[in-house]
């Protein structure tokens, strides 16, 4: 059976697993899911996840959401992205969690507060502070990536399929490529990677659907 | 060898960590690491991890950050906290994830802007904006926790470790135990785990150190 993620192309978690599923070579489809109509709110998507979140992962019986979750899962059914010691698995695990905990969550924060609010609703502080976090993140992943071309060992791994999870949309939040030469280089090498697809042209949904 | 954890008694983060430590019967040590006279900016703490974070842990020639890969490591040599089966175990990692993502990332920085910043540093507009986001991550796990003991299966897991992280410390961020009874119930199961303590008992530093 096909496998079946619940998303939307404006998801950066959402991407994190599309990605893996589509680099890792699986038969899956998007499901999209009417997040800005209100859709993760209702009592029926709440039955599906208690935690009202987009992405959910359903494969035959197993329903699974977080990204991180879906990422490992994947790892199980292909192999691939995981890393290729028992060093290496931890190290890949230790950025997912440091993306979860402090990129990608405050990114897609900063870019839904700034571009997905109407203009008179943005609060100016939180945005101003999310950002001042930011710097350091990009700072941190910045300073790894130098003289790398992956975040761990010399292959993609979930840590890439994670951190990059917000940093391809073109809606500014604060992010600009050029600032993070070492981030730049690498979202280049997860571009050129064959099979690569923008979050866009993955997902079904974009701020130009409802423009 | 003696593992360390580079900690102090402030972190839920490490919290997490040194109580997975402790409960799972593992020789350790605390190192007490100076955060508030500014350790962990330095560039020797810098070399030990580039994230800039505490904790830390150093076991023989393993090192460690990300408090939910301690927790997988500590898994792994203890068999204990994470879950008994692979649908357990995947819901374990998803309740860590979200735990990494909303609650604890939310509530140790609500609850450091409300307390450790000095009074005039303050930004209210933030602290605010998380507390609304805190309440929708607190409403999320007392839901769960209706007529459940633990966050997955019948025994505490990773899950608990992780989600419990900043719940108990006294100073004030906007949580209050009677106000989520399922959540209030379920420290209450975790505070009678044989071995239990408080992170100002388990770990070196606390505010009343430096008052």
């Amino acid at each position: 059976m096909t496998t079946k993620l619940y998303c939307m192309g404006e998801s950066g978690n959402a991407y994190k697993a599309a990605l893996a599923l589509e680099l890792g070579g699986l038969e899956w489809e998007p499901v999209y899911v009417d997040f800005f109509g209100g859709e993760t709110r209702t009592p029926e998507f709440r039955k599906i996840n208690v935690m009202g979140e987009v992405p959910v992962l359903v494969d035959g019986d197993t329903t699974l959401t977080q990204s991180g979750v879906m990422q490992m899962y994947i790892t199980e059914k292909t192999g691939k992205f995981g890393g290729k010691t028992p060093e290496e698995q931890r190290e890949v695990m230790r950025w997912v969690f440091w993306d979860n905990h402090k990129l990608s969550s405050q990114v897609g924060m900063a870019r839904f507060l700034m571009n997905f609010l109407p203009e008179d609703k943005r609060p100016a502080e939180v945005i101003a502070f999310t950002q001042g976090r930011l710097k350091a993140a990009y700072a941190s992943l910045n300073d790894h990536l130098e003289g790398r071309d992956w975040i761990v060992g010399d292959a993609i791994t979930n840590a890439d399929l994670s951190c990059c999870g917000y940093l391809f949309y073109p809606e500014p939040f604060g992010f600009e490529r050029k600032d993070w030469p070492h981030i730049d280089r690498w979202l280049s090498n997860i571009e050129n990677t064959p099979g690569w697809k923008h979050p866009y042209d993955l997902m079904p949904g974009s701020p130009a659907d409802r423009a």
